[in-house]
Parts: C-alpha cells; sequence; structure tokens
C-alpha cells in the first residue's frame, strides 16, 4: 500500500485522502512538513487565520524497527516567529501514523463558528467529531478520556488550555508510550492546532505494517547502526543521567545563562544538575533511563517520582531544568519537575515560557528565584488566561514588549535556549541563522564545542564556528526528515560505520540507492525551500541577529561578549 | 544669534550646546528631527535603549508671527513601529524653542540608576535635575505643578504614567496656551522620554526673539498666507465645527470604521458629529473655536465643558471620537470626552489606545460599546500598570498578538486611524507606504477623495490613488518642517496664492531664495531619508502592507475590499 496524504478542510469539514505528489514522495518529517508548508501557505499570512495549514509527517523510517526512528514532526507557519517552523517529538504518533499509510496529513481552514473538533485517523482516513466534554481541559485528562473513549493504545496529539487560547508558546502533545507527554514544543504550533478549533487527534491504535522493500538489508543496516549509537560515549551519559548531563558541564564552561542572562554560571547548579535528578529518582523509585518511542536505544529520558515516590513528571530536559531552574534562579529539581508538569498539563513550551518568566523577573513582574510564585501563575494565571496568563504565555518576546524590557533574549521572536551565545560562540550562529528563530536542536554546536563529538572546537573563538554550524544545520534538515532523534548525530559524527547504515536503512527501506552526497543534498535543500518561506514573509539578514545586549554586556566569568560581525553571520548561507 | 543645538547625555548627565552642521542648517521640524535621528541613531538599536535619541525641533518659521507656526517636531526610533518616527504637535513649544534659540534639543543615553529627571532649558542651555515629587503623577498635575515651581507662562513637554512605564502606546503632552494639553501622540515617543528618565522639559518662559532677514517682506508674505487659510472653505468649516465635522461626512461615504472595521457605518454617527458637540459646546459654554497655539488662524479646536460646564477636554479631534465611538461603537460624546482627558492625563495616544480597545472588544475582554468598563480599564489598569493595562496600553498590535487575535488594523504595528482603507482607498496607500506605520497625516488623501480640495477622486477606485498619496506625502514632509499646521495644505492645495506665500515666507526669514522645486526636493529626501532608516533597521516592501482581512472582508455599505496588488503598492517609491 502506497501512503497517502490525509487532508482535512476544518472550513467545510471536509476531508481526503490523496496520491503523495511525485515532488514530496522522497520527503519525510521535517523536509515534508517544511515543503508542503511552502508549497501551500502565503508566507505573509496570519499564523492564526484559516489560511494557514498545520501539517503533521511522520519520518522516512519511522514506523520501521530502525532504531530511534519514532519522531514526528509538525509544520506550519509559526504564530510566535512569523516563519516557516518545524517541531519534532518522540512518542507514539510517528509510528502510528507510518503504520496507518498516512504520509503526511494536512489541516487546513478554520471553523466558521465557535465549535470545537477532535479528529480520529484509520487507514480508512480521518472523522471530525465535535468536541464539548474535554475543552478546557489539560492534557493529562485529555489522554486519560480519549483513552477511555478508544483504547489505551490510541495514539493521541493534542493541546491543553494554552493551544485553545492561542498563546504563542502553546505546544502540541504527544503521548509516549507510558501515556505521559512528550511535546512538539517550540514555536507556538498548539495555538495553530488550537485556531484549527481542534482539541486532540486520535491516532488508530491498530498496527498497520510499513513495506521494506529488502528486509535483510534493512535488517543488517539496523544492527550496524543501532551498535553505533550504543557504544557512543555520549549516548551512554545521556542514558545515565538524561540531557541534564549538560548543567554541570555547561555550568562549568560558564556558558549557563543564568538570572535572565546575566551571569554565565549558576550557584546552584549542583542542587538541579543531572548526577543530583538521578540520584534523586533512584531513590524514589523511577527511572532514571527511558524512551520516549518504541526501538529508542540511547533512552535519555525518566521517570520522575516526587518525595512520595508517586509519578511527578517524565522527560524533564536540561534546557526546561535550566531554564525554570538557572534562568530564573531556582535551585530545587521538585519545584522544577512540578512546573514541568504542570507546562506539560497546559500545554506551554518549556523554553519559551521559562525564557519568559526570566524576562518578567527583570521586569519586576515576580522576583527572581520564586518558584512558588511561578508555580501559582502558571496554575491560575496562564491556565485560566487572566491577562498576566496571556502575556507570560505569549512567550519571551511578549513580556519584553509589553513590559518595555530591553534585555529580551530571543532570535526572530523565539526564546533562547539554554546555552549563552557569547561564551559557546558556534550556538549563537545557531541561533542568529535558523530558519526557525533561535533553536538550539536546529544545529547543536555544543557537540563539538563542548562535548568533543566530530572533532573540537573552542567554544570562546570565532573560528570555524560558522562553518561549523552550517554543517550541522544541513544535517539535522535531514536527520530530522528520516524520523531519526537528533542525538543520533553524535554517533553519525564520530562513528564511520553509523552514517552509511543509516543510508543504508532508506535504502533497503524504498529500495532506492541514496548516497552521502544525496542526503547532504536533501539537508541544503531543507533549508533553503524554508529560507525561501521566511524571505517571501518578509524577513531578511537584519533578523539573523541576536539582540543587542549580547554585543554589550560581557557575560561572566569569560567576560565576553558576543562579536560576530553581520558580514560573518551572512556568510553561513553561502551554499 | 544663530540657532544651536542643544544637547543632552543622560548616561553621565552632561549637557552642551553645539553649532548647527551645515548639512542641517536648512532643516527644521520633522526634516531635522529625522535627519539627526538617521545620522546619529543605529537602525536596529532598541528603541528603549540608551542608543536610541529623543530629538525635539521647531519647525523653520516657528516662533516668526507666520500664521498656523507653532508646530514642534519630536523624533526617534519609534518603540511602538520600529521604524523612524516624527510626531508633531501645536501648543507653547516650538515657539518657545525656537525663540530661545534652540533649533533642536538632542537627548541621548540613558540613566544608569533608578533615578528620574526633568530638564529645564533657558538660552543659556539645559539643566538636569532630579525629580522626585511628581513621579507616578499624571499630565495634569504635572503642568500644574511646573508651573507653580517657575511660572504659568513656562512652556512644558511631559510624560504621564504611560510614559513611565514606557508602553508603546504613550505620547508626549506638550502644553498649550490654556495650560491644558496637547499631544505628540503618535508612535510611543512617550515611552523614549520614559525609557530616558526624563518626567518634563520645562522651556524657558522669557521670549526671545527669532531673526527675521527680510521683515518687510515677511510681513507682507505672511498677509497673503493668512487670507489664503481663513478664506478657504475648508478652514472655515474646521474652524466651526473642528475635525469632528468629518463624522457624519466620512460615515456619509462609507468609511467610518465601525466595530473593529467591521463595517463602514455607525449608526450613532449624529451623537458623535461635529455638528452635535458644537452645540453642546454653546449650550454649555464652552469654546466651539479654538487655537492649539498662538497664531492659529483655523481654530479647529475646542474647549469641551461637561454637563455643568466645567472644564472637560480640549482639542478633541475627530480622529479620537471616532476611535472611542464608532471603533467601540459608543455613541455618546460626554463619556468620550471624559476618556479623552483621561487619556490626556495618562499621557497615551487616543488613536492607538481606541484600536486597542476595539480589538480587545473583539476577543472578548470588554463589550463592544461599554464606555464604563473602558473608563474604568483606563484609570484602573492603563495608569496603574496592571497586566491589562499594559496589554492594551502597548497598542492595538500588542492587544492583538497577546489575545491571538486575526483581525488587527495595524500597519507596521501602529494603529490604522478613522478612514476605512477599503472604501477610501488612497488613505489606504499611505498607510501602506508611510514611512512611520499607519497615519493618516502623513499624507492625507482625504482632501481630494473626500472633501474635493486639490481637484477630485473617486475614493472607491484605484487610479491615480498611488500619485495622489505620493504628492502628498511629498508635500507633508516639506510642510512638518516649516513648523505650520498640516491644515495650511487645504489652501495650498486650492489657492494659488498660498504655497508661494509659503515660500517667501521662508525666504524672508533667512534671506535664502527657495523655488517651489526646492520644497518639492526637501519633501522628497525627507521620505527617502526616513525610508533608507527603515531599511537598515530591516523593513522592506512587503512591511507596505495592509493587514490580510481588509483583501478578504467586504466592508458595508459598498462592500469592497482593499485591492491594490503589491506592485501597485510599491511604486509608490518610484521617485
Amino acid at each position: 500500500m502506497a501512503d497517502k496524504i490525509f487532508r482535512v478542510n476544518m472550513t467545510d469539514l471536509s476531508t481526503s485522502i490523496e496520491e503523495v505528489p511525485e515532488n514530496w514522495a522522497g520527503h519525510g518529517g521535517r523536509g515534508l512538513t517544511s515543503n508542503i508548508v511552502a508549497a501551500e501557505v502565503p508566507p505573509t499570512c496570519h499564523a492564526l487565520g484559516p489560511k494557514n495549514k498545520l501539517i503533521f509527517a511522520p519520518g522516512l523510517l519511522s514506523g520501521t524497527p530502525a532504531s530511534n526512528s519514532g519522531r514526528i514532526s509538525a509544520g506550519a507557519k509559526s504564530p510566535l516567529t512569523g516563519t516557516i517552523k518545524e517541531s519534532n517529538s518522540g512518542g507514539t504518533s510517528a509510528q502510528r501514523l507510518a503504520k496507518m499509510g498516512c504520509k503526511a496529513l494536512i489541516i487546513e481552514g478554520q471553523p466558521q463558528d465557535d465549535s470545537w473538533y477532535s479528529l480520529s485517523l484509520t487507514p480508512e482516513g480521518v472523522t471530525i467529531t465535535k468536541e464539548e466534554e474535554l475543552i478546557g481541559k489539560g492534557n493529562f485528562a485529555v489522554i486519560e478520556a480519549v483513552e477511555k473513549r478508544f483504547t489505551d493504545k490510541i495514539g493521541v496529539l493534542s493541546i491543553g488550555q494554552a493551544g485553545e487560547m492561542q498563546m504563542s508558546g502553546a505546544n502540541i502533545s504527544v503521548k509516549d508510550p507510558d501515556s505521559h507527554i512528550r511535546s512538539l514544543g517550540r514555536g507556538g504550533l498548539g495555538a495553530v492546532m488550537g485556531s484549527k478549533k481542534i482539541k486532540f487527534i486520535a491516532l488508530d491504535a491498530q498496527d498497520g505494517k510499513v513495506e521494506i522493500a529488502d528486509t535483510e538489508a534493512f535488517k543488517a543496516a539496523n544492527k550496524v547502526f543501532t551498535k553505533a549509537l550504543v557504544d557512543h560515549p555520549v549516548s551512554q551519559g545521556l542514558g545515565q543521567y538524561g540531557t541534564a548531563v549538560l548543567v554541570n558541564i555547561i555550568n562549568e564552561a560558564g556558558g549557563l545563562p543564568t538570572k535572565n542572562f546575566t551571569t554565565g554560571q549558576f550557584e546552584g547548579h549542583e542542587q538541579i544538575s543531572g548526577e543530583t535528578m538521578h540520584d534523586l529518582i533512584v531513590e524514589r523509585g523511577g527511572k532514571p533511563k527511558h524512551g520516549c518511542h518504541a526501538g529508542c536505544v540511547i533512552q535519555c529520558s525518566q521517570v520522575f517520582n516526587d518525595a512520595k515516590g508517586k509519578y511527578k513528571t517524565s522527560g524533564i530536559e536540561y534546557e526546561s531544568i535550566w531554564g525554570m531552574g538557572a534562568d530564573c534562579t531556582i535551585d530545587d529539581l521538585d519545584k522544577i519537575a512540578e512546573m514541568d508538569s504542570i507546562m506539560d498539563d497546559i500545554g506551554i513550551d518549556t523554553i519559551e515560557t521559562a525564557v519568559a518568566f526570566g524576562v518578567a523577573m527583570e521586569a519586576g513582574v515576580l522576583n527572581f528565584g520564586d518558584a512558588d510564585e511561578m508555580t501559582r501563575i502558571l496554575k491560575e494565571e496562564i491556565a485560566t488566561g487572566t491577562p498576566l496568563g496571556r502575556i507570560i504565555g505569549n512567550g519571551a518576546g511578549n513580556v519584553g514588549r509589553t513590559y518595555g524590557v530591553t534585555r529580551v533574549p530571543v532570535v526572530k521572536n523565539q526564546a533562547i535556549p539554554a546555552y549563552d551565545p557569547r561564551s559557546i560562540k558556534g550556538i549563537g550562529i545557531t541561533y542568529a541563522t535558523s530558519t526557525q528563530g533561535a533553536d538550539h536542536t536546529m544545529g547543536y554546536t555544543i557537540a563539538t564545542e563542548i562535548l568533543g563529538v566530530g572533532g573540537t572546537a573552542d567554544p570562546l573563538s570565532k573560528e570555524g564556528m560558522v562553518e561549523l554550524s552550517r554543517n550541522l544545520q544541513i544535517a539535522t534538515a535531514a536527520i530530522d526528515s528520516t524520523g531519526m532523534c537528533v542525538f543520533i548525530a553524535f554517533a553519525a559524527l564520530d562513528d564511520a560505520t553509523c552514517l552509511p547504515a543509516l543510508i543504508d536503512l532508506l535504502n533497503a527501506r524504498f529500495g532506492i540507492s541514496l548516497t552521502a552526497d544525496d542526503v547532504s543534498n536533501l539537508g541544503m535543500s531543507i533549508l533553503k525551500t524554508e529560507r525561501a518561506f521566511n524571505e517571501a514573509a518578509g524577513f531578511t539578514n537584519l533578523d539573523d541577529r541576536l539582540p543587542e545586549f549580547f554585543s554589550e554586556e560581557p557575560v561572566a566569568p569569560h567576560n565576553v561578549v558576543w562579536d560576530f560581525t553581520g558580514e560573518e553571520i551572512d556568510s553561513f548561507w553561502n551554499f
């Protein structure tokens, strides 16, 4: 059975199943969502209006037994940045979509009245149903209710209150194998789903089968690929301590943005480190090691229990811990875990929201370090859409504009995450040039600058950083199209067997004969497609800049500023 | 005595008096503020940071006996639009600055601590004084207190609470001859003054004398000029009914944006018309005719008393009445006058704020027509800086983003004023192409489209509208440099003696020999300077567009949409 495009029009509530146009056939994940957005969404349209489209696409290898291939991509024009946007996540949705033969789900239009809806997908197509019961509810309640209505094996994509209220910090939740939550986090895609008036999407629980052209070759390639992943020391570190292993490392490097980016080291770093979290998890009977999707062999996720041993949250990432922790100067993992869980329930990006709180603290709305007030604002203001809740729920840039703050760490209005670009310079090039606003995952130069993966680079020197970011952004765009987790990059950069094995997997899956050059060309073509969309939306090279204060305020302990010239940054696009 | 540049550095609290550089010598008012901003402000700087500068400049003829020459220009990078910004106003400041030999006051830098200051200017220079008593106070209290400290003849430029809180809807108040308030209204210049921590600027009450090179020629030219002004029927209409004479006219034309721009006629138009206001003013012993500055012969302002005959507000303009009236569907002039007075006191732009309320009403924050709730929000929320107050105080675009509204009437984030561009198409070209965001005063095509001044043009037809807007924007940039009120344009367009007389005034003042071509070249050069600043700040032709909904929602009663192509709009700049 050839994969199909599932299309839903929310203006007239019609659905269709379409053949895949030839020029999309070689695309999956981010490559596919970005190409569809570029082809079908007018770049200058209002992101919350009927002309925007929300696309979900599993990766090219999703649904197969290939290790770590269970990532789903969502794409649209972002209401946060105004750029094209792709966000990807683990969970069970990529595999369910792939197994039902859905290459992409395209949601377009907008209901003419105030009704809310849900979608349910089976291999036969999409059913649109009016929804009342779950409106106003958080994601945990939604997942529980949807499982009751269907089966506990159902796949779920949903929005919380933030998405309903179209806050541009709103994310889309993806049910994980334990019925917990992973997130399509960045860029406000939950607001786009809310603008389409879709509360949740249920994905058929009956597993179909993804066809593999050459099963033997596939199996052999997967063995090599898996070995490369599990053997890499960074994979092992991630499995042991989660991404929070980075807290101490980045603090040591002087690049842990603290107190709304006023300094690069956090006094309380030990209390919120991966090592501390690991011990706490073990002590309380949680799971220090856990996969966000079936088939993951790295297992950087974890299940975090509270002091009484009761489940609190899972998949609590370095960037979330950093944002609520160092950036808001909170050194209490239990409070951070509590907020992480609330943000999952409301359905709001932890990075955007934590940075927004940091800016609000700078504005004097609340005090730095006041976790109780943050928690109250999350529960009583953001979840209910009070004015303050909306100010913060719309992200760091919105808080900055609303309170007249000049120190607002955003690029293209998206919050800068957990690595200070003054003291870890390569990542600043990624923030500046990414087609999606500030996003470390778009070209994770930390790998080389800090972790010594794929060579080494002095994080305090500009030398080679543009090229490093360029190479990683190109590779990442390709990886994001396969359904693979970006953490396969560590092995791919260091182990000569990894990338060829990944290409063998693609070739065996589709009966084709891609080369490494093809993969690199795919990555370049995706970046150029995304950039062309942004240019047609009005973006110029002047949007590829970090905020002024990074060039003017030296950050301790290295006392360095962001010192790339515009010309140097713009050379990123010389390919 | 040659005019000088007065410069104040708020970072180190230093002041200086400087010679006027040769290339600024021929400039005044807007031409001078825009040239100084273009020369000294980095286009990509944060508008509320230390690199922005706030410039005040009287016009070239300000301080002379020339009729209607008392306008002051203020310029900066706008925190609302991110573009260059010039806003001008009547009052007594232009004449005081000119008479003390101050060609421009440049305020740069930013205090390093939380202190507030005031400035006082005399011919000898600027004194910076710490200010505590008036912080948190509204403009009326400030003017009263400053008059007590100095004399009641003192000139005052001040900000209210909105400017202190750096809301991007904040304006700068200019004391008028009756110690009431005129406003440098648009673009958030009050926030820039707030960011410099200057609560007020006192301008020496001792009148110096502006030198006139040829007093006889000046006197003769002024006689011709004045006659042209007072003879024009539009001048006379403005004198009789104020600018609110337009309420019925624009409603009749189907271009009175009503209920957040959902229709082009307002049922309650009679109740808020200039004619009704005139009768009410006369009945209550107010002044239906009043000048905003000494020497005005048009007298479109008025003094509006409440039902008990007590002073309520003055200079209540058509655009303010429209914004609070039709756009928010409030048909009660007393309530509108009350809100107008509160906005003057808080120091916030009536157009931006009224349109922001309209968007908030569309978002369901309050009901359309609820003047009492609007009044409460102004007094209890905006004046005190609550979250809701800040959301609205930062303008229509900010309300739209914060509440996820798609119908937000702004261009370059500045609220579209009182003329619907779908049914009065020429003004839409001005909104789209203006270097300052949506602003009717930048090229008032209404003159020709609706009032038949300077010829006629069918407001429902696109024909000739780009050229009309271009000609008027060029002429306006020049007029805004002279210190003349833009309402001299009616006479200038229709009376062949008017423009030559204005040129004679300039020539007699400076002993030069400008021609009409020189004036037109001045206008073009100003527009190009402003546009170059915007381009260097990251603006492109795609920012010269109206919001999507104008192209999609036909507006009653003509049921027409905004139908200019991007190419047609961009042809504006072919000069």
